[in-house]
């Protein structure tokens, strides 16, 4: 990540309205303060001791997120929409109801709008209502998974009509709360906003229970998904071990990044292989999967895999896109159980193997506490940035700073586990299998 | 924290053994890499962007943990030493798995010993057997609360009993996981081995469940702490709801900082009025706790305040010291009860207090997933530094990176929520507390 | 039990009305059938073989309950009121949950009153409103805990007040959710009903998380306090295990029965010591408490108590009653801990005594899911017996069968643990503790 | 279940040794009293009141279990066996558990071997080592899930080679812990042993997560199974209810008998169809479930459809049978899945369906506390009746008392739901669901 990427953020227009959040300017009243657009964070930490001394621009800082003193938008003329789109992860009530707190008490705005059912709930065919958000109505929704107003994958593209309907509902400031796709059309309906010179902001909040959003230090739900996937994996650990030459095989969401599996492995210290999208595997020939899971039953006469669904897709074929666009993925889980049963037939060794595919029930859990914390606080920084008029940015942690970061420097790259970094590494040592398992190295 | 600080670590010499862990030093061939000493990590990262160019110093950067490629001891000859001191924690089970499997497992070391019940282990009068630790003896214990081999507060004082001990025993490296007090005496038989010229490692593994260590980003356990506190807290939400003026109040740790009651107050939702020790308050007044409990119950029948134990200490008085030196605290859970009850007598407002002190529960609970991946990576990097030959060394996670802190830098200053910070506002901002409740502010 | 109860059940009077529930007379369809006034439960199963032939007389059996053919009240012209009286208990939402969506979708009743805070609801005084329920109101409660209806201690004694209120309300019938005091409330106000030849039927749903109801297999909650308090007594376990000469100390809910302590300590095989209110225990002397905690710390360096709050009630003096008549008792928790303590500093030996009180914790859980079906059945056969007149019993599950009981027959009478049945073996051989702890037997 | 059934228990001989349990035989005395032979229970409950006598003939009453003051065994001649068959089930460790404490602490019993993986582990050609069973090794086995002795199916019927093993390892009783399957087994190897004239007790705990043994008033495990199932099930609530006319479809375990399909279902509240295996459906016509899936998707826009996995076995296909001897079923989750998504394609209604698969999940779980207090008695009852030379029986719980089934009364019949029962009736009551989905009845 050494080349300068541009971390300025866009803003609807100069900010002239008194805040009616009464903060401090001064350090050591013990009072907190407003954030100023000066206050930025450092992005890149790792560095060479060689250098002595290091040194990076300005334009390489993110600006921190939080309350200002002065607002674009003047609270009473604000009408907020809230959507949420793609798929369940654990938190999106949490977030939901700390937009419409926020908003609600500490800049008095009345009206906010929950759009049903994603981006499709601003689309002309809609004929579910909109949702009227205040803080009776979203008081107890963070106890329940899911998302109190609905989800949809797409939609997002068909950003004129989407416009219309912002227009024609007369909202000021929309809140996406998605992943890739959700904030890839954020940015185009900003766009367009932007045309036809309206003032709303578009301000994104990162949804991805994959953990593969850039710049993005840790999605909100994830350590929930971690919590929910190790149940599955012990249960696996149970099944596998309490049978002859057992085998439990759990497939955990993962497209493109192995986070949630590789996390799980090291939380729950009970899988003894981790498939990764980011390290390539084989399955046949001396050093792939299949021959190592052998030696491992000979051994141990049980084994537990834990697999991340976008993992060995050069094995598995399949075609299209889902209606968010994401790439369909062949099913390496069904893929994997049907090898290794044929493999055991083969080979005439009796196994025992059980497949757990835990997905809907992680993704539909309800936030656990430090996830709900972080959820809270990406709702409540999310309002200020909307309130001061920033748009076409995300809300983000990182280095446990809250940040703006432009729509535009997190869409289209991956976060993705760095096959030599030390977490890699961690896990690996944690699960004892080979670091690479495949045959030819050349 | 702008001036400088010395980050160098200290070693017992240079490192000449080839270490039995195989890795790589290539980057691109997507296995992960040996680390180098020159390898840091930035710490500062709060700047303002006014400065156009941010620089810091060599000194000022800290140094990566991970397996170096060369070793200071020879695996074969090690005898490694752990021991747990002062209160439990969850996930100190997590930490001795796992410095038991990486030193077993990755570096070959048979000779792991378990010091019972804390430095008091280590003393002549100790009649409690050392604990033989091997990856069999270790395999479930991360499911089990508390600590394998007992803890008890102080004894670390006794530095020449201590280090008469370990040269007797023929420990090679000690693992010391404990808090402050637990550091400053590993820090103490670092510098009596040093008298001497042993070669013994001490390597700390920091363990707060207050987060109250300085460059500690997170302490281990402490995401476990708060999930079985927001429990309490809905617990006490639950009573006061269900009653006629119902008032809920739950005293939790943090004798210095107010980390779990204020990441609790957040997580739940639920609290009314958070109080820690970062923040002064008063209780009699127009601008008091219980006049501003009097108005939420006239508003809302109910109330829920969370308090950590180390606040309003200048209400409660106490003296001495606990076997670990630190000093003793007033009762202000028990001395708010009390005042509360007495106030609603004299005002003559019936309510119904319920009183939750689940200190014990959330000490002995079992380390949740997230805390568990932790606890594994910071037992893996306190095995490499010690085989590095690096010594009065904590592992610790700074800007999501391990690294090694000198014990001198962590020792002493604590660990304190800034009542400026975004953080406390978003707390005080979601409980609706005022921000300051003193009357006279001159 | 041998004497010969009368368990005959009041009726308001006779059924002319028919019911809007289609079910079935014919054995053998496939579909549910209507409960005929005739079906009745054996109540006494426990018997001898010697006696040859085992009889009893008719008057010796309860009723069973369920929807009858022919109904007393008229659905379109009833008015039902529910209220939840005394401390909290896992479950209560999901009684009132049940109460209203049978009300509603099964009969058509459209009028249902909460009654806030008990009894006192129903007091002129009383200045909260009334609660309508409908399932759109009830449909997420018994995911949350407490009672959404608010309850309180008394109130009951003031019958006439209380049939001013149900006559000025309309109500025609009222589900009182309560346990020993509250049923006698209810007693009282169906005789004031009948005096005054008013036609309100008056059903009982027994509440007592100490299971000490008479004629009540299990009370509602009870599983789930044990679920809660078992996690308690492992955080004792984990404290006392991981110090030197530990002693976890844990006070449960049990005023003249000891069932939770019993349970839990034969649920989570950690306690040593299980005290309860139906078996006297000395502290000194050669078979006392004291003496056998010291052989056990001298075997075992660690020993857990159980004690209910009704144990050793000759150790410990206090005075009066609470609001509900109940006897106010000396806290036998705080004085074991201190006794404890002061042996200790006596004996010279040195513990570690860690004190946990979960009362709050555990009242106010969610319910686990079979205490939830449980919840749901005992609404359900609620309101099945109020429709059809039947009034002053209670809903009760005997021999797993729901049974109507006479209140008069429940009340008064406590269900406590015998101390020479095999459930209390099984609890003493779990904990090996002595079978009696006294000195002197003659 | 009206026709008499002999429920004398078959014994090895007369008891002529001294209990070295020391209780009482006085009524009255505080102590514990030995259970006599003669104790018995009665079994029909279920009666009508104008019988206006009920009466029991002595042979269709069951015997109580407990220790006896007399036994068959002479405690230091013992060698205890257990064997865990099947599929696993919650609790499985627990009844190990509470065996080998049971016969280790109260008997004295020194030699108690676990055979490993069923009774396969009996058989000459296993290769894996029976495992030594103390107090010490099963210390901890309860807090995970699975059998700590894994388990197989089958081989039960090689009833000569498992007496030769018996006799060859010098086993005097045998625990065996498995389904109807397994006791089939367990009667068969009990004749092979009456043959040989030898005196070895089979004691068998039955063990069906389906709840579907007979004279099994509630089997272990199945409080655990339903307590997950219902996590599973809100899951897909929260899915279905986040997505455009989402439905969740949700698979749980129940090849004769609904039990957990149908208790889950009243638990979560929020299934809208239970298909069962004791009331037949159709998917097609005016009163077919899709055409009902239809309406309430019409009606709410979202529907949770749970099914147990032998419901619909007319509509799907399979042949054969497994290793334990059961039928083999047809998948009726995946074939529902299809049938809905055909029909939803075939009608222009477009719907999100979500399929779950937990059953792994739930028979791997770790038992929950009350099911923890069941299987601790289980185990201490089948001990009890082992050393008193008691053969051929089950140890059960009937009307609440612990008794001893003789295994044949047990096997073949199936325990399954009522579709007249109240039970039923309050499950059809909660889902709103029509009591019979065909569309002919004549």
């Amino acid at each position: 990540m050494s080349e300068a990427i541009d971390f300025r953020v866009p803003v609807l227009g100069e900010c002239t309205v008194d805040s009616p959040i009464i903060l401090s300017h001064i350090l050591g009243d013990n009072l907190a303060n407003y954030v100023d657009d000066e206050a930025r964070v450092v992005y890149t930490v790792d560095v060479s001791a060689s250098e002595r001394e290091y040194c990076v621009d300005e334009s390489e800082l993110l600006q921190k997120a939080g309350p200002r003193e002065r607002l674009f938008f003047t609270p009473a003329r604000v009408h907020a929409g809230v959507v949420t789109c793609g798929g369940l992860c654990p938190g999106l009530n949490d977030v939901i109801r700390a937009l419409t707190r926020c908003l609600w008490y500490h800049y008095g705005v009345r009206s906010i709008s929950g759009i049903p059912f994603g981006y499709h709930g601003l689309l002309p065919e809609s004929t579910a209502e909109v949702i009227r958000l205040d803080p009776d109505s979203v008081d107890d929704i963070h106890k329940i998974g899911g998302t109190c107003l609905g989800s949809s994958r797409g939609g997002g593209e068909r950003t004129g009509e989407i416009v219309d309907s912002l227009e024609r509902m007369g909202i000021t400031m929309l809140f996406c709360i998605g992943g890739d796709g959700t904030q890839k059309g954020a940015l185009a309906i900003a766009g367009e906003i932007e045309r036809r010179g309206l003032q709303i902001a578009i301000v994104g909040i990162p949804k991805t229970i994959d953990n593969d959003l850039s710049f993005i230090q840790k999605s909100f739900g994830f350590e929930t998904a971690v919590s929910i996937a190790s149940g599955a994996v012990t249960s696996a650990h149970t099944e596998a071990h309490s049978a002859i030459n057992g085998v439990g095989l759990v497939k955990l969401m993962g497209r493109d990044s192995g986070f949630i599996a590789a996390h799980t492995a090291l939380a729950c210290h009970e899988a003894n292989f981790v498939l990764i999208p980011e390290v390539p595997f084989e399955l046949d020939g001396p050093n792939g999967l299949l021959r190592h899971l052998r030696d491992r039953l000979e051994r141990s006469n049980h084994a537990v895999i834990v697999v991340a669904e976008g993992a060995g897709q050069d094995l598995v074929s399949a075609e299209g896109t889902d209606a968010s666009g994401n790439r369909l993925y062949g099913d390496i889980g069904l893929y994997l159980r049907d090898r290794i049963a044929r493999y055991s037939r083969d080979e005439g060794i009796h196994i025992n193997l059980k497949y757990i595919d835990p997905s809907y029930i992680i993704r539909s859990g309800v936030a656990v506490p430090t996830d709900s914390v972080y959820c809270s606080r990406l709702g409540n920084n999310a309002v200020h940035a909307a309130m001061a008029g920033k748009t076409k940015v995300l809300i983000s942690l990182v280095n446990d700073h809250f940040v703006h970061v432009p729509i535009r420097c997190a869409v289209g790259v991956r976060n993705t586990i760095d096959p030599e970094s030390s977490f890699w590494r961690d896990v690996v040592e944690a699960t004892q299998q080979p670091f690479l398992m495949v045959n030819d190295r050349e």
